[in-house]
Parts: structure tokens; sequence; C-alpha cells
């Protein structure tokens, strides 16, 4: 392990995160709120702690996946610990546990909440703006940030680049990375503007546009109201299922429509197929949806709206809700655990397992299973017209088995925490939402109920989960490696 | 395919249960109950088809997996189809489908049932013999039976052995198959036995004694009284529970004992994990009853009973119950939810992924993860003392991976049922019963309900998917393959 290069780039991180706090710092002085302390002081923390960092040098440069992944992770873990302050100080979650739940499920944009709607109604707005903001940096990723705004001369930060970025082909977006990654965020923040200017076209003030916008943008799920966005006009909901719809595509599409190939860009695989699931998903749960709760949603119109923004908001990953679908036909919400499993497309803001990898995953077992019946065929798996190599098949696959022994090890755990009424499927449910970053599950964790009745442990433990998530595994797992920390 | 190979073992097949159906209609008969006919009419109708079609003879007597795979799939839902016939003809479950479901679900060696406790307390004594006589029957495979008794001069017969014996690696226990056959048999018959004359030490008629060694010896669950094990002594519920453990353990075992290698027996890795396993829930699950229930299991003796029982019960896939389960604290239902994906050794009667594939999938996981991290590192996965070879793993991870799949896909299907008070999590739990062939689940389909409420495309459903799991995933995927039915 390159110790000076990690801890050179995390100074990098902690500074670059001292500048963000100063944003809704300045929100609290606006709306002449009396909690600047409370971003005063981390922020002086940080810039105390990173400064010294920064001025490290070191003769050895180098720079391999173990420290790219270290750097992801410990960066990911830091900011969470030192953004959750704000919330601890002003007293607004008292608890520095619940705090960090709070701030990772932010970064990692999750939108698990441990706080009831009354809570998330009373909250200060320079708070309630870094909850959310916090969505809106995590979408991106931090360290891509560092990437795109900072000189840097070393050949290693692509391994940095290539764990932050959500799905697995992102690398392959530019030759350059540093243009890519300014790229990306000039995409992101071009998409939230348009966002945040047609939020304010349905007569919603620019701070709630602004805060949705972050939300739906990091694919992220906090809401600005205690009830998520059941109380808003059909049009702000139907602004926000598309804006969810939209951040839950491949970069690559947007990028490819930038630079003129617009064909290339409806090519690509990952992307159909993704529409296709909405499209599918959208049309079953409004059929069901028609066909069982007629009294609910009395006409087509408004069951189509409730199915389309239910489905872009969990496929996305965001976690957004316009009804609480926990009442929904079984049908419909087994549908959306599929959707909670199955998640955005690489290379988008959003989580879950990502649709290149699941359909990789079924068409590598198509051939393998073809390969077994007729063992001397030439059977060969193509996406997106590539033949797949058998190094990204074998990623993908040890990418899914980890993520189901983990899901399976991380249910088991939480039902240590033994609450009254709470199940193995609750806690199953839970899993789910974290590891996917979704947010809101069904049962004890349904769109209408939160995560404080878990236990401090418990919490860690789903943090943690967030960040499996969120990172994609390999950099939270490599921290628990002894092998990681030896020098040299 | 080849259509004349496959058709002349489909007869012997059919022969071979017009034999098996007679000892059901003795019971019939010494017990003087009125229903010979229902078993002499399917005797009939196997016999008319059965004899033409052995006499089959065919100048191309070439098989591949292929065939081998055609044979086992159509064996075993040809065998369960005419199996059904004794319950309709005899109107004690006067509907096919249901019948259907019982009979699939008895030779797959699940246990799931459509029938009340009042139906099973009511049901006569000869079709209560073939309910659990079938557990018997497709615990070691019927195919296998074929092979053990019939001269057969075709090397292709491998292929069907090797695709009806659970588990990775049963090709390797000797070097001629029939043989191999025969003495599995032998192991298992006096395991049986054994079984037998232990139970009726503790009181037990014969015909009671010999039924629970029909459910356990195949791992199967069906029980004789209505409500499983539960009102049976503790020396009986012992009994049970050691067997049930016994006959979750790798067959290879005890033919290595058989053959005098004692030590290479208790050297085999799988067994080792598994033990450990067993050891591990029934301790976890002990210490959860003792702390949270100490009302209901007021010593610790029967806390540790209970435990040992449930465990045996759900990680050898028997499914029998010595209490209600479903009550259980959380942890312990979630432990016992991961033992029935676990499952059974490997070239045992029990079903699941099987011990030895979950720690193949583990290893080569952590194998995967290694190199990630340390690119030029030599990492070997080891299992039995053996370099795993990437043939196995990939055939592993394919099987793990096709798992998962079509256990989602089930769970959705299920919904579309729509049953008042059925929720997801009751749909998954049976689908995991089912494609795990454990039987009893958690919920609505918990040790002391049944499966009678969900419609009959449902229960055809969960039919194919108990046959998924007993045969191992690809024999029941390649009926669906049209390139399959092609001749040549």
């Amino acid at each position: 392990m390159n110790y000076r290069v990690v801890l050179s780039i995390l100074g990098k991180t902690l500074l670059i995160e001292a500048v963000l706090l100063l944003v809704p710092a300045l929100v609290g002085v606006i709306y002449q709120e009396n909690n600047l302390l409370a971003f005063l002081v981390p922020v002086l923390c940080l810039i105390a702690v990173g400064t010294p960092l920064t001025f490290l040098k070191s003769k050895d440069n180098s720079m391999y996946a173990k420290e790219g992944f270290v750097i992801v992770a410990l960066s990911w873990i830091i900011l969470s610990l030192v953004g959750a302050l704000p919330f601890v100080i002003s007293k607004e979650i008292p608890n520095f546990v619940d705090a960090f739940f709070e701030t990772v499920s932010g970064f990692t944009t999750t939108g698990a909440s441990i706080l009831t709607s009354k809570q998330i109604d009373g909250m200060s707005k320079a708070l309630m703006f870094w909850r959310l903001f916090t969505h809106w940096i995590g979408g991106m990723g931090i360290l891509v940030f560092v990437l795109a705004i900072m000189p840097a001369n070393n050949a290693g930060v692509m391994h940095v680049f290539r764990t932050e970025s959500p799905g697995p082909s992102v690398g392959k977006l530019a030759s350059k990375l540093r243009f890519t990654a300014r790229i990306l965020y000039v995409i992101y923040t071009a998409m939230t503007v348009i966002e945040v200017i047609l939020l304010m076209c349905g007569g919603l003030p620019l701070y709630d546009s602004l805060l949705l916008s972050f939300s739906t943008a990091g694919t992220g799920g906090f809401g600005v109201l205690g009830n998520s966005a059941i109380s808003y006009s059909s049009y702000t909901q139907i602004v926000l299922a598309i804006f969810m719809f939209l951040f839950a595509i491949n970069f690559n599409f947007y990028f490819l429509i930038l630079i003129g190939s617009v064909r290339k860009a409806f090519g690509i695989e990952e992307v159909k197929i993704f529409v296709a699931i909405v499209v599918v998903a959208t049309v079953a749960i409004t059929a069901n949806l028609a066909v069982t709760m007629d009294e609910v949603y009395s006409t087509f119109g408004e069951a189509l709206k409730h199915s389309f923004f239910q489905v872009a908001s969990i496929s996305s990953t965001t976690g957004l809700s316009s009804a609480d679908f926990d009442k929904w036909p079984e049908l419909s919400k087994s549908i959306l655990l599929i959707l909670t499993i199955i998640g955005a497309c690489g290379g988008s803001t959003g989580g879950g397992i990502k649709v290149a990898r699941m359909s990789i995953l079924c068409k590598s077992s198509a051939a393998d299973f073809k390969k077994l019946i007729h063992p001397r065929a030439v059977v060969n798996s193509k996406f997106d017209g590539e033949t797949l190599d058998r190094g990204t098949e074998r990623n993908v696959r040890t990418y899914f088995i980890l993520w189901v022994l983990i899901t399976i090890a991380t249910t088991l755990l939480l039902s240590i925490d033994a609450i009254d009424g709470v199940t193995v499927f609750d806690n199953f449910s839970a899993t789910l939402a974290c590891i996917g970053n979704v947010g809101p599950g069904f049962g004890a964790v349904g769109p209408t109920c939160n995560y404080a009745f878990y236990s401090y442990p418990a919490k860690l433990l789903l943090s943690f989960v967030m960040l499996v998530g969120r990172l994609e595994i390999f950099p939270m797992l490599i921290l628990f490696i002894p092998r990681t920390w030896r020098k040299g």
C-alpha cells in the first residue's frame, strides 16, 4: 500500500468537502437561520486536517487497483463521518449514528431515512439543503469531481475513476479521463438545471425545485416533504418521474448525443433493454392497478401516472413515492422488488446490480447451457455488438455472486435485532433497498415508514451495505483484508 | 435427438413403476381396504404402453447429454402423471392437478402438500403408503434403480446417471456405473431398514415406522400424521432427526467407510463443512430459543432437541417439523431460510443448491477478488484437496445464477395469483421451499399450512419448480429448447 499517495488524495477530498459545506451554510445565512456554526466547525476541521495532507509528496507515485479501491472506500467513509456533524451539532439529528446513517444514505443516493415525516417537515432550510445536496454530490461521485477540477499528473487516477463511477463500462467513454470527468459533470449539471426550471414552471419555489432536482439527479430519494412526492401536483410528479428515468440511463447515451452520434446513442444495448424493462413494468403495473384497485386509482390515467412514477423511481433506484406502493397488489409489489434488484443502467447515477450486468449474466448463462447440450458447438455471447470476453463475464458473475451472498448475510445479521413485528422478510427488503441504493422497501421499511427502529449496530451494518452497493462491493471488502494494509 | 433410445428407456421406467405400484396395492389388500382398482388401472396402463416401447430396437445406440437430460426429465414427468392416478381414482385427492402436485412433491422429495391435517389423518393406508413410498423411490432416483437392476449395454447411460444423481460429483464414486448404482441402493436400503427397526424400538407400529423411514430416507418430509412430527415422543423425534442428518450426507462417505477407507471418508471436505453448518446452526437456534422463548421450550434440553430436529430437517431439505417453527424468533427463521438455500450434500438424497456448490462458489469468488487486487498473484482455489478446474467452477456458477433467476421469476409469476393475505414474501418462501425440495416454508406455506390455496396454474408452476430443483435445472430447461426435438 502506497500510504503517501492515498493520504494526499484523501487530503484533497477533505478540502473539497469543506468547500461543499459552505453552500448549505450560505443557505442558512440567506434564510437567517441560526445554524452557521453547525457547518463552520466541520469546515475548519476539514481544512485543518486536509491541508497538511495535500502537501505530502511521495517519491513513488505508483498506484494500483488496490490503492484506488482504498482511496474510494476511505473517502466515502470519512466524508460521511464529517458530513454527519452538521446534523449532530445543530441537534436536528442529535445521535451521531443516526446522523451518520442519514449522511451515508445521502452520499450513496440511497434515500433511506431515520427521520419521521414530522421531523422532515420540521427541519431547517440549511440542513435540509445539506441533506439533499449529499445526493447530488454522491450521484456522480466525489472523486470524479476531484478529477474534474484538480490538476492530477498521476496515471493511477484511472483506478479511482473506474472504481467510483457506477457500472461496468464507464472507462470506455473517452480516452482522456479528466476530459471525461468534466463532460460527465457538465451533462449532469445541465440536466439538473433543466429539471429545476421545469419544476419551477409547475409553481414550486426555487428552493424546493433545487432540492427535488438534487434528489432525482442523484437518484437519491430523500423527500423535501415528509410524505415524499405524494402531495405534489400531477405535473410535478410527471416531471420528477421523467427525470428519474433520464438519470437512470447510461451517460454514454448523452455523451454520444452531445458529440452528434445520435444513431450510435440509440443503439446502446443497455439503454434499449432498460427502456424495454421500464415500459413492460409500467404496462403490467398499470393493468394490475386498474383491475384490482378501481377505488383508489379511479381513472386509467391515474393508474398509469402512479405506475410510471413508481417504476421510474424504483428502477432508477431513487425511491421517491407518489403513492403508498406497499398497499399495492402483490404482483405490482413483486415487479417493483425485481426492479430493485436489477437497478439502473451502468454509467448512470442509479444503483442496483445494473441492467448491463443482469443481461450479461443472462446471456452467459444461456450460452453455458447451450454449450452443455451441444458440447462441440461454438457458442459466443455478444453484448452491445461485441463478443463478451471471458474476463468480463467472469467479473460480472463474481460481482453477482458476492452481491447475493452479502444480501443473504445481511438479512441474517439484521434479524439478530429481534424487533417486535419486524420479520425476516422486512429485513430482506431493507437489505435489498440499501444494497440497491433504493431507500424504501416493503413492510416495516415501506414508503411511509423509516429506518429509525433498527438498533445502532444494525444501522451501521446498513450504512456499510449502502456503501457496498454504491461503490460496487470490492472497495468496501478490501478494507477487511489485512494484506491491504501492508506497506510497500 | 435419438428418439428410439429415449423411448426404449422410458418404456423400462414405466414397467418399473408398474411393479412399484403393486406394493401399495398389496398394502390395501392386507388392510382389507377397497382400493385395489385405484392401483390396478394405472398398472395396466403402464404395462400396455411400456411393454411395446421396451421392444424398440435402434441401429444407432448413441446417446449424449441431451438424450440423458430428456430421458430423465420425461421419466419424472410421466411417472408423476401416472403416479397421481391412484389418488384421483380412489377420490382421496379428486382433482388431477392437486394429485399431480402431491405426486411430484412426493417423487422430488419436496414434501409440499395440498392436503389439510384432517385430510392426511383420514387417508387410507394404501394411498398413504403410496404417498410416502414416492419419497423413497424419488430419493435415490428412479433411473438409478433402472440402472441397478436391468442389464444395459449402452455407454450413454452414464449421462442419465450423472443427471439424476443429486450433486456435482457422484460420477467419481466408482468406475463401474451399474456397480455404483447397486452399491448406492444397498446403502440406502440398509440405512432405511436400520431406521425402521430403531423407530419400532420406540414403540411405533411397523406401518408408521416404515412410512416415516421412507419420508426421512428420501429427505421428503410428508408426514404420516396431519401434524407432521409434533406429536411423536422425544425418542422418535431424535431418531428421525439423526436419520435426516445422515441421509443428507454425501453417500461417498458411506461408500468409503464400506470399503474400509474410514480416514478418507472423514476427510471429505463437503461432509466436514455440512457438519459444521449443522452444528453452528443448531447452537445458534438453541441459544436464540432459550433466550427468547423461555415459556415454550422450558428446558435447555427441549430447546436443543427442537433446534437440532429443525436444523436437520431443513438442511437435509426433508421438511418434517417437531414444532411450529414459523412462530420462532426471526433470527432462527432466517437461519432456517439460509439452510433451505444451501441444502444438503451433493450425492445425498437431499436437495437445495448443495453444500459443495456453495463452498465452490464462495471459494472461487474469494479467489477472483484476490486476483482483482493482486493481478499478478497466482490464486488457485482448492476443493477436497484438488485444484478447482475452470470448467467445474463455471458450471457451478452457471447453476447458481440460473437458480437465482428461476427463483425470482417464479416469485413474480406466483404473485399473479393475487390471493388475499398472501404476500410477495410468502410466494418467495414457497418458491424457495419448492426449488430446494424442502416443502414447508414460512407464513402462508408454514409448517402448519399447506399449498391448497394456490390456483391450478400456480400449482403446475410449483410442480415444475420442484422438478427443476430435484433434477438440477438443466434437464427441465432443455425441454423448452426447440432444437432438442430435432431428429438425428
